[in-house]
């Protein structure tokens, strides 16, 4: 079996990401990692039928304790981030015990937020089952849960110790699924790697057929552009801003529609090509690059349009609150070209407005 | 007006701390701290109604908010903390927001917490209005709420921009609460600072009848040992452990007789005789010096023996769960001298649990 490691540099908080077929069959590549001999996986209702047993066989010898959580967006919040809490201290885990994230973006997230905040900070692994959370939500130590006001409001920076990405668990990933993660993948060839992008226009037929070796490439690429950005800009003060490009929009479409109508990536694929439009109406993109954009988010299975029901008005309201507002103004990641991306507030409000109204679903 | 002023020495994250009478009508001390022009004041229903005004008016021209929690240790919750996250929500309040803690040792734990994870970190200020907050809890950067099953058991490391301790604040305080924060005040002496301990013996008296100088000179002391501590040990990776004298047993007591019924402080004074008393069985202090330690608690008001009400077990049982065990072994702070703390587990449980029975009143 042929694994892809690779390093994300953040000096003393530097860890591995380890991606490959049978990884989950690997205690070599994660028991080294643990702080002590106690561990909680915490995964949901949905991932931990298929893959709690081989997990807890990974750390076959350790006292492993487990918390199995509700599965969707919906129930990444406060209350829920509580019942991990409650299960750490009714299992008297101390400052040694290793929290495991088992699961997609959801269970990383809050697992990770519980890792920052238990005991003012405790180790934690992340074993990511979606090709989102391989690709995104698994690689910078971003960590949160979502207000009912605005998504990942409340959270904190928190590295893991080693990410472990096992291949095999995309074979039982839902189709909507696959291709939400695909709109993050995309997101890198769009803010700073042209050659990945030609990469998956040429391979985006593998990858939805699920071939191993295309999905293998595609994820390793992936993370290694997350993590050269996140080595540059651990707390997101300048370039790390990139990775954000089409989320204002689907932020506000996530809050708009209420949290698990729309996946995290379908949200951010029509994000995505509302940013591409505005650059391309700033003069930066040809009508060109924004057809080969908006074909290859269709060949994905992602969506092109801001859900209908979702005014032009509470959109602009919802994207004021997000994190990147500053004194009431929204900074947007927009693309300078095909492959390099620009944080800028610097477009007409009325402009930003005609493309909303433009790309919403008839 | 004499300001006495300190610095905690952080590197970039270290901070001023100034003390004084009238402190409140010094805009140019908080001012240069601000992160921008939005501004939420967080503070408890016992505390706003005396000091409200004056900081708001402390912040004119600014955009400021406000919010206002119930009074208690019973308060110190997730729940109450999301109506700091509501708050700032609601009034749209972006990553350049500044915090403002009004209130003692719950308001700052609280609020600097909301400070580390709202948008995952935004800057605070203290302005502690009690003893205990003034000399403990405003320096040092540990922030957080309670859980059922423990103390500050969810939390994180977030240190204020600047701690600003108007001594006219003690003006209104309660006579306990005086005493609770004195608890605090004999702990210095105890673990670092044999000096301070005789003076703290030869000005009790005046701490008790609210001198003004003897006030600041107690709580610069106080601040000055915490500081040195904390720069020297920002996570507690070490020495800064024995800042928690007394506070494995109060943490319990506190836990076992539900939060709010004895004070923080209180807790810690029972609990430090308690550490002081198994000092002396194991023969690192005289009977004459744990006498000494005894009589000071007495002359501050403090109680000295743990509560009637909780059996020995459920004490050792609570705790176990403290965030100083390492795999189920309690460590303790004892004092290896009068003067000087240690962190140790090399006692025999049955030594402990002696002490426990003995120093619970009768």
């Amino acid at each position: 079996m042929k694994i892809n490691s690779l390093n994300v540099d953040l000096g003393e908080r530097a860890y591995p990401i380890h991606i490959g077929s049978g990884l989950l069959g690997r205690p070599d590549l994660v028991i080294p990692h643990l702080a002590g001999r106690q561990l909680l996986i915490v995964s949901n209702e949905t991932v931990a039928p298929l893959y709690l047993a081989r997990t807890r066989a990974l750390f076959a010898g350790f006292n492993v304790e487990e918390v199995i959580l509700p599965d969707g967006e919906q129930y990444k919040t406060l209350d829920v981030l509580n019942t991990i809490f409650d299960a750490l201290l009714e299992k008297h885990c101390d400052r040694r015990v290793t929290l495991v994230a088992l699961g997609g973006g959801v269970v990383g997230d809050m697992t990770g937020f519980a890792a920052a905040c238990y005991q003012r900070g405790v180790a934690f692994i992340q074993i990511p089952t979606t090709l989102l959370a391989q690709v995104d939500s698994s690689v910078g130590g971003k960590t949160g849960v979502n207000h009912p006001l605005g998504k990942n409001m409340i959270g904190a920076f928190h590295q893991p110790r080693c990410v472990l990405i096992d291949t095999d668990t995309l074979d039982t990933l839902p189709d909507c699924e696959l291709s939400a993660g695909l709109a993050e993948v995309i997101k890198y060839g769009l803010i700073r790697d042209p050659a990945f992008f030609a990469w998956l226009e040429e391979n985006m037929d593998a990858l939805l057929a699920r071939d191993k070796a295309a999905l293998a490439e595609a994820i390793e690429r992936s993370c290694r552009n997350k993590a050269e950005v996140v080595a540059a800009d651990e707390r997101e003060g300048g370039v790390r801003a990139l990775l954000n490009l089409g989320h204002t929009f689907g932020h506000a479409i996530e809050t708009g529609m209420g949290y698990g109508a729309w996946l995290h990536g379908e949200g951010v694929a029509a994000g995505m090509l509302m940013a591409a439009a505005l650059s391309a109406r700033l003069g930066w993109l040809s009508a060109a690059e924004l057809a080969r954009i908006e074909a290859l988010l269709l060949r994905a299975r992602l969506p092109v349009r801001g859900p209908r029901d979702l005014s032009t008005e509470r959109m602009l309201e919802l994207m004021a609150v997000d994190k990147k507002a500053q004194d009431g103004q929204v900074r947007l990641v927009l693309l300078r070209a095909l492959g390099a991306g620009i944080v800028t507030a610097d477009y007409a409000p009325a402009l930003l407005r005609d493309i909303i109204d433009q790309y919403r679903a008839a």
